[in-house]
């Protein structure tokens, strides 16, 4: 019957399915090696910890632990992101994760045929949300030297302006950027800021990975270079539970009530007994002390994938070296299909995502994303050796 | 600098503030006499089980319960829905909350301008989430003759037809509705069913009141007199707790991939650890042994609120006599309004909803929603006999 995918739904050019989240619905990721998904180890999760605050939590807020809760979120969490975050409690808005950050976002600023700016790879989950509110979404590719970089934006600002369209935002990762695992410099970071004062847009930072640097000195968030014009989307994923699916966005208490108005009609409000719990860990310290354990685990699992990159992969073959996050990104030589090869190193047992879903116009396509988080060290040996083997009988 | 609250986002008329998520921003709900909310009672919340299960959940799943799940949602609570409502696991779609299947369904159907008919009155939520997408609501108002009924809708659909629009669903609450709280008969079910099967669109049925029965016999719900036109909203924050933010949708395989596609770029999927408690809780038949408790306690305060309202109202005001579900509808005399009326009313320390925002065309000025799930026996007595001291002043 397949007259009922489409015959009543709305314009199809809508839906742009994930080939990631495809995987994860066919291939049980720990049968596997897994170097696709965006997932934590499950070994950071504080389990004995969770249970307890579960039980303090419901002996502290009783019935309101289980009850609607604030659309904006509830008070003791949105309190506790604002300190961790040095900014008043007002520009805080608790999200079911940060996905419904990005897709809010969108819902609120968007109509179809805006334009959106971001990096060349960005982060796929975003660009499917952008597609769904039918964007215009523009990507532009990183160059080294600051004035090019500069230039490359000016004109692709330029061609938008010419076209008679609206740029609504800039759609950035600064730190540990998902797939690429780079972060920008912050020159980098104040030129963009600096283009979006100019020519009058604004910025979404995306920013899941701040917390988890494995070395180097934290760079200023977007958000710190201008907060009326940024709105700065964080995550509970990455250094709690993504099994929470919680988020926050912060932002100028008008854009917030933009994003407060549409939650109303989304999902009524986050959570709300997860909030307690999230909330505990960051007032307990908890989170802090379990975020330390976290960085060295994933720092270890960083370098060793590079090491063995290093002794495996073959010649033709280059990667980007992350100073934090979950991800790096490997570039094959020219005439290298990620995508074709999938299905050999899927049915070998080696999951990646191809790099060319992270590229808006679908170039890219003789890279991959590999994650360093999720498996154990042996496995992140055995799947790197067995992905080198496959790479060489394609490569050489 | 209101400049931000329009300047950068997209057309403003796709925003509608709900008057209810207001009234719970500005005001603690324990501290007066609110009937305004569709709350549950906390008693309701089975903590010590809920307690124990987290901890059963922690002890069973491990970390799986912390990671990121299946976008359709986890197997265990698909698959415990699917059998209690008796249909296939592949017709389940787990959401994050009702209110999300209400508005993904809107989302992945509702081109801007597409029709959507409805009950005058309907639910504000609802109405707000179809707004958003700039949908074109009709809403249809009940006549107790089948025959009219059916000729209302006839002429609406007429009228669509003529303005060459595209009528892409039918919203209804059959049982216990929002705001009525009356239920529709078999013969309306059956004649509604079939004007959707004769001028082919769908028909979203929001159903998180269903199981809420206090008396009189359960009525087949649309979705079994068509399954594959039917998509069907269920919820767990009115028989389990709505602190989880979980509901599910039951639809058609094809357009349930319409859904599970709009919801990886929504949310990626629900939260999962809820997800779990909630399966250990149907599977136990904790939630069934619950429900029970629930209904007996609902069905005492429906009893009180109608005994007080005989007693206590003045003449001239009416009310619905609701089977299930947690509200009633009051109706005052022509030229009352209930929009005017609530500030005296709220600062008085009694809290409703006024019947107009229920009303796409905003009629029904003369007409209020009141809760009496959410407070206590003692409250509710003196609630009623405040708020009817207030309209005696006003309408005598």
């Amino acid at each position: 019957m397949n007259t009922y995918k489409d015959k009543y739904s709305k314009d199809v050019s809508s839906f742009f399915r994930s080939p990631v989240r495809d995987i994860f619905k066919k291939v049980d990721l720990n049968a596997i090696y897994s170097f696709a998904g965006g997932y934590p180890s499950a070994e950071t999760f504080p389990m004995e910890d969770i249970r307890n605050t579960m039980s303090l939590v419901i002996d502290k807020y009783g019935g309101k632990a289980f009850q609607y809760g604030a659309t904006q979120g509830v008070t003791e969490l949105r309190e506790a992101v604002a300190k961790r975050c040095g900014v008043p409690v007002e520009r805080v808005q608790i999200t079911s994760s940060s996905q419904q950050g990005i897709d809010v976002c969108t819902r609120v600023l968007v109509d179809p045929g805006d334009v959106i700016l971001t990096s060349s790879p960005s982060y796929l989950g975003a660009l499917q949300s952008f597609k769904s509110y039918r964007a215009d979404v523009r990507g532009v590719s990183h160059c080294k030297d600051l004035d090019a970089f500069r230039q490359a934006y000016e004109s692709e600002i330029a061609k938008v302006q010419a076209e008679g369209k609206k740029i609504k935002f800039l759609y950035m990762i600064p730190d540990f950027q998902n797939p690429s695992g780079e972060s920008l410099t912050l020159e980098e970071r104040q030129m963009l800021v600096a283009l979006a004062q100019k020519y009058d847009f604004l910025i979404v930072e995306d920013s899941p990975y701040r917390e988890l640097r494995y070395e180097g000195d934290h760079i200023p968030s977007l958000y710190s270079l201008d907060p009326d014009r940024v709105i700065y989307l964080g995550s509970f994923s990455k250094i709690f539970a993504p099994g929470f699916r919680l988020g926050w966005a912060i932002a100028h208490p008008d854009l917030l009530d933009k994003i407060y108005v549409c939650k109303q009609s989304l999902d009524l409000c986050p959570p709300v007994f997860d909030q307690y719990v999230a909330a505990e860990f960051l007032e307990s310290g908890k989170l802090d002390e379990n975020l330390l354990k976290t960085i060295a685990l994933y720092k270890g699992k960083r370098d060793l994938l590079l090491s063995l990159l290093e002794e495996y992969m073959p010649e033709g073959v280059s990667w980007t070296h992350p100073e934090g996050g979950l991800f790096l990104f490997l570039t094959m030589p020219e005439g290298f299909d990620a995508v074709a090869f999938y299905d050999k190193s899927l049915s070998a047992g080696v999951a990646y995502v191809a790099g060319e879903f992270f590229h808006p116009d679908r170039s890219g396509k003789n890279t991959m994303r590999m994650n360093f988080s999720f498996m154990t060290p042996e496995k992140i040996t055995e799947g790197v050796k067995l992905l080198a083997e496959l790479l060489k009988d394609e490569i050489l």
